[in-house]
């Protein structure tokens, strides 16, 4: 462990998951916050899912599953008897991860916030890390198809991501507050970090508050953003095609001129050390590392070169 | 089968739904309506349960489990889940019975009445009578103790129905209306059964409703009960217990004297026979036969039985 950083993480989901679980073995995990992107949340059959959140508290619980999604080597015995009786079942939910569904509803109809009973959730599976919803308001994501708007799982997982986008929209925005301790928490750290999360469907939403953006811009921490393309390629979900087809460079540089005017430092993959210069000519630094998060081991060097990179490792 | 007359049965839990089971072996399903007390009905983290209901689809659909409650053989993945993050698990849900609760509770957040999400699970489980919450609307069994009003499971099950009662009362009896068709099924039928179930907390609550009340008086069925006391002893579940602390007579006369002025004719168990003339006195009908409800042959001598001596049978 290193004399702690404050370190915030602006996260969506798995690719966020994975650097904090790196993250929280270098830096003690009361020194770290998570700022969880919620526009990808739905309403399954009457209960609160909260994917990117649950795959942040499974992650750093070390249950999550073998894909990033849901528990390890669950069962889905309820998900088959739904099937049975003929409800729609294209969102997969397994038996132990309904039980964080089922947690979390209970507590919202008891009139808890979502940044409370996410707290309930962390506590009770020995999270240490700050894991707080971006708002506790509606903020849905909304992706602007051929076919209409759909919700982001609609669109996700049951439409497989395969219709074309025309565009994403976050029509809570406007009125949706940002949760107790986001807007600290993002000004008052030492190190701000973007997660390697879709620019587009996880950070895009967080920046759509304004309060958010507006505290990422006056933050005195040291802003870091690490790319979630690599070699032109996501590591993880629909996040190439999303960039493609609303007219973005699929490059790490194409990520970096998204993120240019809110951030001190980009991070690429090695893979990627020819756009360096590229990236410096946006006004940023850069420094080109490993960044793929294979592995406890993988994760923490990845974390570990982050922190060197920003100057809080020697 | 008998020339099908139209059967209507006010039914609770488990008693009515091997009754029901019972019927359905004799007249065709079809001609079966179930008016169903939902005075148990829970919120259990958010979800909609409804135990009467669905004790008579589990047991219509011969999916019940070995004591009445849920699904057979089902697991308990989700609930182990719960109790591992520290939720209140007082109140049992299997994984597959689970599914019923999801499926129904998605439908009522779709706007779909209570009414319709049961025809709708009934059609999914292949349940041929007409299975009917008696209200659409908000109508718990509140049971007056010395610890205060509780809900009817938090007595029942979480208490072990071990707390002295003073009272049940049936606060939204006044503003809940019967749901679509339960009155016509009342007054319309040839034969009105009262389940064996229990008077306090199963069939009054249906009859709170003053329009079921009133329906059932002015019905021009043969009107019928089935003692839920044998022996002096309830069946199944807390009959016995609340009768003694209210004040009735813990036997088959004294649930007869509860329903005298609704019914022409009163079924009590064999074991009672020496009864017959006190509940004659009541000015009612009255025969003893086998009401023991034990296995599918069983309940289907009970239905018989029952049939017979409202003279449906020859």
């Amino acid at each position: 462990m290193v004399e702690a950083p404050r370190v915030t993480v602006l996260a969506g989901g798995i690719g966020a998951a994975r650097f904090l679980a790196g993250l929280q073995r270098v830096v003690p995990p009361e020194s770290i916050t998570a700022v969880c992107n919620v526009g990808d949340d739905l309403d399954w059959f009457g209960l609160k899912v909260c994917p990117d959140i649950d795959s942040v508290l499974y992650t750093l619980a070390g249950v999550e599953g073998a894909d990033g999604w849901g528990v390890r080597d669950d069962t889905r015995h309820t998900l088959e008897s739904l099937r049975a009786l003929g409800g729609e079942t294209w969102f997969g939910i397994g038996d132990a991860d309904l039980a964080t569904h089922l947690f979390r509803t209970g507590r919202l109809r008891q009139e808890e916030t979502l940044s409370e009973a996410t707290a309930a959730l962390a506590r009770a599976r020995g999270v240490g890390v700050t894991v707080l919803p971006v708002t506790d308001d509606p903020h849905p994501t909304v992706v602007r198809t051929a076919d209409g708007d759909l919700a982001f799982q609609d669109y996700f997982v049951r439409r497989h991501a395969a219709v074309p986008i025309t565009g994403v929209s976050f029509p809570g925005a406007p009125t949706a507050r940002p949760a107790p301790g986001v807007l600290a928490a993002i000004r008052d750290c030492d190190l701000l970090c973007v997660a390697p999360s879709n620019p587009l469907v996880s950070i895009a939403p967080l920046l759509a508050l304004a309060e958010v953006d507006a505290a990422v811009r006056e933050s005195r921490a040291r802003r870091v953003a690490l790319s979630p393309i690599v070699g032109g390629a996501a590591i993880k979900g629909p996040a190439a095609a999303m960039l493609a087809t609303l007219g973005h460079d699929v490059s790490a540089l194409g990520v970096a001129r998204m993120y240019a005017s809110l951030i001190d430092l980009f991070v690429l993959d090695t893979v990627d050390a020819e756009l360096v210069p590229a990236v410096r000519a946006l006004g940023l630094e850069a420094v080109a590392v490993d960044t793929m998060m294979v592995g406890a081991e993988g994760r923490e060097r990845v974390a570990r070169n982050v922190l060197y990179a920003a100057g809080f490792l020697d």
